[in-house]
């Protein structure tokens, strides 16, 4: 557990302000479990206070940009002593295997908010470990928490189920969309829209947008708690209905959110106020109904599942070597063994 | 262990080729990991003849069409000894909740295939479990094989990481895109092109098709041993350079797969017969080449490692009450213990 090269110093550097000791955590908790185990242990108790807001959707929706203009309409503004918001991006692409597409997403954004450091940017791509990403994503945020951000924005790219994980394991969810992408909205709404706690359509300036906004509209009032009833898509042309469900509702008896729908220009700087407004509002919902509690204890929850899963499968590789690993695969492969029989060899071997 | 309901007469009836069994089973398999796990100890020894395809590619790209075809197509020709080829259809959906979209797939399906006992068709939603959908879709399969299925086709709805790992355990690949996509063609690939076998673009009637196919070809071109050398892509209008990596070479010296560029009109049936010709080429590859053993043992070693944790979990859930792990996810979510804590807690309960 101590082969890691987190030290004292650089915390304390960190939780002091630095960010030459900050941007190190950082790249020390991407490199290593043990250098996130050993950060997030020392600096888990200063967390909590940053407002982590997750943004996804599909490809071509503008995130980028709209990330970017979020950024900068979040340091205009003030916390309650004062002091403008500082503000974290955390840029996952859990599709790529490549740190390429990252860097590049980096030196784009760079560009654009060079020379500001009330801002901190971050890409992530895969550690091509089993769950690594999530996991070395969390920590991130908290390293930035504890680092006294205000405002935590995580983008994933893509919209799958992996950046639907990590998206949701925030605050308040922004789910992006453009006008004119047909009628492949309505497919790619039914993963992902019940997440959204706020539907941002971007590119409002182009003529397909009403037809985009009434398509929103229409399922947010056939959903009009706006918290995971049943709505209605379209499929091979036809209008089927999609059951609800309901795991959203906040504690006692305090009204649910209402998903806002906003439209932006990101390019163009348009809409951007309104979409902070509903943030903060958002913010505010989660902390009077009681939701923000509910929802730290369900990231926790999910984080103590990721972070056992991961030991477990640390300690199996420190007890049976890659060879004897090997070994068994290639017996399941060739259908001698079948892989339950396998499971329970090695899970025996493991002393369980 | 026992308190599954998979029996003798049940595994024998699904031996002898009665659907009904093989119904009952898949039910079954789905249902509970009990049941599953008794269904593969029963039929392991009796899988590993079948061909597995599988399909994955953007929403909208006419996916399912196309795997209709070709199940049509398959069940024309025949095998060694001149009985034409039995064909299961497993329809995944990773990024729904719902099996609602699931059941409405089947229906659209049943329509255009009904009436043929040679094709077997099952869609699959989330199990609502961590990992739970790629375990059941990892059984299904193995209950297809073990049927004397000669083809099973598997097409993943959507185009995340979940889609890309269960379309990834497939013998042979295939994307499928759609013309016309614009710019975010070129974001969607950088994920998923590199575990394509045969690229296919669908609609090519569409009179955008040659900017699809021309961008296409560039990037195999700029791949040209076709497995995943460093390739270009557009983003934010610049053209750069995503690095490659190396992992797909076969055994030995021979040469490599050059990754196919297939052009079909799925609802004219237009191109179904050379697709056809390029999947069972690639099937002979792999087995001329010795990579049909190297694909088998990876996915056994992914099914391992998915197994040993779905059993860890259960495991733990045996072993520590619902109720403290709930008391533990409260004091991460508080603050008063860091998660990695509260896993050493957990870990020491189960006295490993």
């Amino acid at each position: 557990m101590r082969d890691n090269q987190i030290n004292d110093a650089l915390i304390a550097g960190l939780r002091q302000g630095s960010r030459r000791a900050l941007a190190r955590v950082i790249t020390l908790v991407e490199r290593s479990r043990a250098d996130a185990e050993a950060a997030v242990r020392a600096l888990y108790a200063h967390t909590g206070r940053a407002h982590v807001i997750g943004i996804t959707g599909s490809p071509g929706s503008g995130k980028s940009t709209l990330v970017n203009e979020l950024a900068k309409a979040f340091r205009a503004r003030q916390d309650a002593h004062g002091r403008p918001f500082q503000v974290g991006i955390v840029a996952v692409d859990p599709s790529s295997p490549f740190t390429g597409g990252a860097l590049l997403g980096d030196r784009v954004r760079m560009r654009d908010l060079a020379g500001d450091a009330g801002i901190f940017i971050r890409s992530m791509a895969t550690r091509g470990q089993l769950g690594g990403l999530a996991e070395a994503t969390a920590a991130v945020v908290k390293v930035l928490d504890a680092a006294d951000f205000d405002i935590i924005l995580i983008e994933t790219v893509g919209a799958g189920q992996a950046e639907v994980d990590i998206a949701g394991t925030a605050h308040t969810v922004l789910v992006i969309e453009a006008p004119g992408m047909g009628d492949e909205i309505q497919t790619i709404k039914a993963g992902i829209l019940e997440i959204a706690d706020i539907l941002v359509v971007n590119k409002a300036d182009r003529p397909s947008k009403s037809s985009t906004v009434k398509a929103l509209q229409m399922m947010l009032h056939l959903n009009p708690t706006g918290t995971r009833a049943g709505y209605e898509i379209r499929h091979h042309g036809q209008l089927m209905t999609v059951p609800g469900h309901d795991n959203g509702s906040p504690p006692g008896d305090h009204p649910r959110w209402e998903t806002a729908l906003c439209e932006t220009v990101a390019t163009e700087g348009v809409g951007i106020t309104a979409l902070v407004d509903h943030i903060q509002h958002h913010r505010a919902y989660l902390q009077e109904s009681g939701e923000w509690r509910v929802r730290e204890q369900e990231r926790s929850r999910q984080e103590l599942n990721h972070l056992l899963q991961a030991r477990f499968m640390a300690h199996l590789a420190a007890v049976v070597p890659e060879s004897q690993r090997q070994e068994l695969i290639a017996a399941v492969a060739a259908r001698h063994i079948d892989p339950y029989a396998a499971v329970a060899q090695l899970y025996a071997r493991m002393g369980v």
